[in-house]
């Protein structure tokens, strides 16, 4: 079975937003985009698109024939109903891998999913708006731009960057940080992986040599040039290195695969072979020995911030490990969501993405365009689309990723939809988002770890964002549980709007794309942040306790 | 702070979709109907209305001001957002209680409820449609009915239904026995229970001496005549005892508090005084009496199955201690839900509820009488019309409640909608249902336990429930969590549509009183249910992969 959807202005369903729900769930599927498509089986894991086979065809069935007044049901990649609604209101409404709590643990969900009952919908995968890995890259530029906001000025130029890990998700740091301009010192223990990297131009160089390493990101600093640098390397050997050497980089982090002291921590002094090895011979011992490898790992990162260096933890609970193994104040350098990503939530920022329905390439390059016309004073925007259209190649459907916030989103949306009616693009373009977004996510271990008002577990908000978006113009409209971090852990809802040059498309464009993003600023107020009470003020977000 | 809605014509909202939510706020903690209105308790241990008097006041004044094409956001008992929607949609958009899975307990919630970042939404006090004590009467008659409908010609009449326990729930009992015109003899331990019983004539007789209660129920059997019979005794003895008398009621079934062995189950061969002393001076006892005396209840009813009675268990549990305490085949008699509830819930049948706005009681005389007129064919129905209009006394706002199915409810709320055109009642007419229904719930121990392709835990349904409902023209939809059952074992969703006479509210009500009960007969048809697969067929309810 090969998916992939179809092209060009022709439909096969009754109108734009059905049809374009069909052409996102088969990019969804398109093997430039998924991970094994076969399995219908998008991303992360296990992250399905439908349920099964028989699923699939049904819902493509039905989406042929669905009326402009009619929402279908997917129930965990199942459509189980059609009703007649109105034409205001979405095609399609979804509720994926969703447990009654006490019964929301992997074991109770394979045996469900077994069954023929459920399916794993991660985000994107079971909500039809994955993009491929345009995200990741994305997401990583947004962190260290942030970064480079809050404490240099405004980019990283002359800056040096030292992180470790250049696996699936680290793998776009290089690139990150040289699209802000810097100078990127990436160490990873696997040769491989390096290389890699700087097949794909996301890593300008390679070397094993620590000294070599160093003097080319002088020179590049010195002279205020972008350069990535592949170290093979050991971080828990090199980040004390540096120490020794008195060396301090500008920003330091790390996305070793910590998360996994036996299958993915590589501990210092050994061969990737050894490594190997000994996982299989002593397994108890190589985790004692990664632990105690983590530990040395985080105190030169807290040296190092100690002498002045940004220093922060990227999400792979290495200083959970470290303190496990006696460093104390293993907490003291940050996590990135409350440092990077939350500020931005409080305006309402967050991963705003869209896709080309006809396909073709020159309707992304004349949105990059519009996009750089309308918010030209956003240098960091700016910066983005020139470096991702330059570098970023199409998986599937031509689409492009940035972060907008509390207003920007809706009047981006508008000004698509007139591209659309006046013809300047060749189809409808479909805007949606990741439902790690301001509004849309509980995630006590990620995006809502530490929020100020303890309320991190509080899962009404993603709720409360689905069904806002549902009467708002949603065209699609999805709750899931689980995604990102697992069965019991997270609850989030996606949205997607399609913009097809109606006037319809306008209202519903204008709506949801306020109260979106808008709930993103509510959620942030409601915890006591004063941005967001600030940004809520300005741009007059209706708060009935708003305490100014 | 004294709380009671407003009646009458004049509005102090900008619609009556505003008002209808404000009065019937108001009037969930009306004196009448709220158990504590003073801490904004409604029912149910500490289902609240509202967070704090705060966010009380602030919900007041919010509705006040609210556009005709506003939806207010509240969580959890807050007030967080207003939004610019549109018409049609929902005026308030409600999650209560909501938590991420992992953090789904009681303690977490406690928590976080200290903290002021939570509130128990209950089911129907969290969302504002709650109407007094008219419900568990309406759900108790109901199973009585069904149990008569399967097992003998539609009602009681001559037959012996045996039960315990007439407390707060059980109490209705008696009541909705004789409202299906048969005999009960209800058991209960303390007498005062059955003598308030008695004086609100929900229970005809009472005695302490079982061949008085045997010949009195005897003679209004072999009559024909409907008799309710509270007899002071204790069940574990009762039961045993009718056995060795070689005595098999018709109908047997059980509601005492037998789900708590040491502060509810009274022990056999105790008094109430010396029951009260042993649970304080050695509660382990306590507890091993009570299990063994629920074992010898369990098979004195297990034994009147044998020979021929029909039992069921109410929902308390007795099962489960019996099991424990040795009755093997402890689950040889089924529950209520399987065998009562869940066949009715396959026709999208459920408690359907309405409130007259103008608070008039005639106007609910000229509900009672409509209702008669469109479903002339089902006895049930009218005969509990007929007894609640004598029997039920209003708490608040005059009230009505019955069980309608799928395309019956559409119905009849388009006939209210004419009633208040056409003025022949006083004000618009609130319609709304128990999160408690046929396609709105998810709740492994009680309303989903057993489903037949054993899907008790997915919750994805209630969650379409509201999405759908929130496009299908609602007044206001709640999502809640932990309702009846307590934190972290219920997701459900509530659902209220008001009809004020207009042409919009006549789409409002044809819609979503279609999609609402529709989601019950979906819901039940991918479980497998023949019965839901038949009236699916009947009734032309669209399931794109419908199996015949
Ligand atoms: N919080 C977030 O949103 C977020 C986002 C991205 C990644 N992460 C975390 O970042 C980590 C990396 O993710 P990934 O998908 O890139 O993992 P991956 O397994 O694909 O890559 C990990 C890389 O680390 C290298 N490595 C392992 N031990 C090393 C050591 N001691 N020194 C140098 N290199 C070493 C490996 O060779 C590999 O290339 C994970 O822990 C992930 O959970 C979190
Ligand atoms: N599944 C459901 O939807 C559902 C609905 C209603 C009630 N219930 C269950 O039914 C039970 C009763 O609820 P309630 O609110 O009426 O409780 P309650 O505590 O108000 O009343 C229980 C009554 O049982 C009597 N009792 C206790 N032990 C007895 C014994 N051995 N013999 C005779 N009488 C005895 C008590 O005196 C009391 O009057 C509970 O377990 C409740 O959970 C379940």
């Amino acid at each position: 079975m090969e998916f992939k959807a179809p092209r060009g202005q022709e439909i096969s369903c009754k109108g734009w937003q059905q049809e374009a729900v069909l052409r996102m769930l088969l990019n969804n599927l398109d093997s430039e985009v998924a991970e094994k498509p076969e399995e219908l089986i998008v991303y992360g894991g296990t992250g399905k698109a439908a349920r099964n086979l028989e699923s699939f065809e049904a819902i493509v069935s039905t989406l042929k024939n669905l009326e402009n007044d009619e929402t279908m049901l997917v129930q965990s990649g199942k459509p189980v109903a059609v009703f007649k609604t109105h034409t205001f209101a979405p095609r399609v409404l979804i509720a994926n891998s969703l447990l009654v709590p006490a019964w929301a643990d992997w074991d109770s969900f394979w045996d469900l999913e077994k069954k023929g009952l459920t399916m794993y919908g991660q985000m994107t995968a079971g909500s039809w708006i994955y993009i491929g890995t345009q995200g990741i890259l994305q997401g990583t530029y947004e962190t260290f731009a942030e970064a480079a906001k809050q404490h240099f000025s405004n980019d990283l130029t002359g800056k040096i960057v030292l992180t470790a890990g250049v696996g699936g998700m680290g793998g776009a740091q290089p690139l990150a940080v040289t699209m802000n301009n810097g100078v990127a010192i990436a160490v990873d223990v696997d040769e491989e992986r390096i290389k890699r990297r700087v097949n794909t131009r996301y890593c300008d160089k390679i070397t094993h040599d620590l000294e070599e390493c160093l003097s080319w990101a002088r020179e590049a600093a010195d002279k205020g040039e972008p350069l990535s640098i592949g170290l093979v390397g050991n971080a828990a050997e090199i980040y004390p290195q540096l120490i020794e050497k008195g060396i301090t980089p500008d920003v330091v982090t790390d996305q070793t695969s910590a998360h996994d002291p036996l299958g993915g921590y590589v501990p210092a002094n050994m061969t990737l072979k050894e490594a190997e090895e000994l996982r299989k011979k002593d397994p108890e011992k190589y985790i004692h020995l990664s632990k105690s490898s983590m530990a040395d790992h985080v105190k030169a990162m807290l040296k190092m911030q100690e002498k002045g260096a940004v220093v922060f933890d990227y999400g792979n609970n290495i200083r959970q490990f470290a303190k496990e193994y006696g460093v104390k104040n293993a907490f003291d350098f940050p996590g990135f969501v409350p440092a990077y990503i939350r500020p931005q939530f409080c305006e309402g920022r967050g991963p705003f993405r869209w896709v080309a329905l006809s396909g073709d390439p020159k309707d992304i390059e004349e949105t990059d365009k519009l996009v750089k016309e309308m918010f030209p004073e956003q240098e960091r925007l700016t910066r983005w689309i020139d470096m991702a259209s330059e570098m970023v190649e199409f998986q599937g459907l031509p689409s492009r990723i940035c972060w907008l916030g509390y207003g920007e989103r809706a009047k981006l949306g508008l000004a698509f939809n007139k591209l659309v009616k006046e013809g300047k693009v060749k189809g409808p373009i479909v805007i949606g988002r990741d439902h790690l977004d301001c509004g849309s996510v509980a995630s006590p271990n990620r995006e809502t770890e530490g929020m100020k008002d303890g309320s991190d577990a509080i899962a009404d908000w993603p709720i409360l964002n689905a069904l806002i978006n549902s009467v708002s113009g949603a065209s699609w409209v999805s709750v899931h549980h689980g995604g990102g971090v697992g069965i019991g852990y997270s609850m989030h809802a996606g949205m997607v709007v399609v913009a097809d040059g109606t006037e319809e498309a306008e209202k519903r464009l204008e709506t949801v794309l306020t109260t979106d993003p808008g709930m993103g600023v509510v959620r942030h107020v409601d915890a006591g942040y004063q941005k967001a009470v600030d940004h809520a003020i300005k741009h007059g977000v209706k708060i009935p306790m708003l305490k100014k």
